[in-house]
């Protein structure tokens, strides 16, 4: 499926709820622009329009609307839509594809932090995404605390997510810290406590030394 | 997650779109309740309320909307719901219920006549159902140039299988009849192409044979 172009790549900007994943992509996405790079902005869930109908369902309603399995079914459908109708196609054309979330995501909030499992979590991946893999995954690591506390200041609104609260959110942040360190040579971790011009340095720095790639602020 | 009470059981009607799932399941439910039995009527994809939101996004739109894995497993997220939130707890409560469509749905038109492959199919089926089974499947047999003669007349629509045509339709009937075939301890091929009211006396005579219940028609 993934037949990718030399010179494109995927970065996946990763981590717990309110840690500037948005902000961050925006920012990366924009710089890559200004330097004449080919580059689409993408999220998850979400990221195709087949993708986005199932956040919908994913996002909206009580935390108890779906159990854990489903939910990670859901995402994983919505996934799979992201991949084929959207990052696929972009990287066979030759384009850098920037997501804000990735499977990461699936992986601490419903492998480590939710009950599902790690382990039917990979076997859901491998058989929905295969060998596939992101070429940098930027961890943006917050303690929960702060980052609920943005969360919630952000938009007046808390998602599902937001509302299994901080004893959860910590779990999640513990997941990703273990992913990043675990795969030092895809993954990046990032500490977001600092301002958003200090953490865009920081990941500008990392895109630099990773992928070759000089990014003007 | 399902802790049975004796007595209760559930029975699954299947097969090729046009059959007379739909009529039958509700003869069928009609006669149990009429026979003093608490029975639940229900269908796939669907079934639950969470389930029946995902059956929107399955149903509606082109026949590319989703590619085969993706629409396997939002299938699996609707089938995943329906048990958890339905059958499981109306099993648990001593309730028999009757489902229009279930796993051997996915079997046929994904495993066998799309391109997921029946090995996918029952990996996906494992890890979400576990080893949970329907106490009888009844399928409903008949050739795929008359279902879908009776299908685009029932409601002058056509959904999204039902416009993949007629060899797709073919496979979809030879995968139901190997799946009766290969399960006689547990299923049924039932004759469809004769009058309601024979396909009704042919479920219920397996009903009495299978399951020990005399229904009056």
């Amino acid at each position: 499926m993934n037949t990718r172009q030399s010179g494109a790549g995927f970065i996946v900007i990763d981590g717990v709820d309110g840690a500037g994943k948005g902000v961050q992509s925006r920012l990366l996405f924009d710089a890559m622009q200004a330097q004449g790079l080919e580059v689409i902005l993408s999220r998850e869930p979400g990221g195709s329009p087949g993708a986005e109908e199932i956040r919908r369902l994913i996002v909206a309603g009580d935390v108890e609307k779906w159990d854990s399995l489903t939910e990670l079914l859901l995402i994983y459908a919505a996934r799979r839509s992201h991949l084929v109708d959207t990052i696929w196609p972009a990287l066979s054309a030759g384009k850098w594809v920037i997501s804000d979330r990735f499977a990461d995501s699936s992986r601490a909030f419903q492998g480590v932090a939710g009950d599902v499992g790690l382990e039917q979590v990979e076997l859901v991946h491998h058989l929905v995404v295969g060998s596939f893999k992101p070429d940098l995954t930027l961890i943006l690591d917050l303690d929960p605390a702060i980052s609920l506390r943005r969360a919630q200041q952000r938009g007046g609104h808390e998602d599902r997510f937001e509302k299994k609260g901080l004893s959860y959110q910590e779990k999640v942040r513990g997941a990703f810290r273990m992913l990043a360190l675990k795969s030092p040579q895809t993954h990046a971790l990032i500490d977001a406590s600092e301002t958003v011009e200090q953490v865009q340095a920081r990941i500008f720095d990392e895109i630099k030394k990773r992928l070759g790639i000089e990014l003007n602020r």
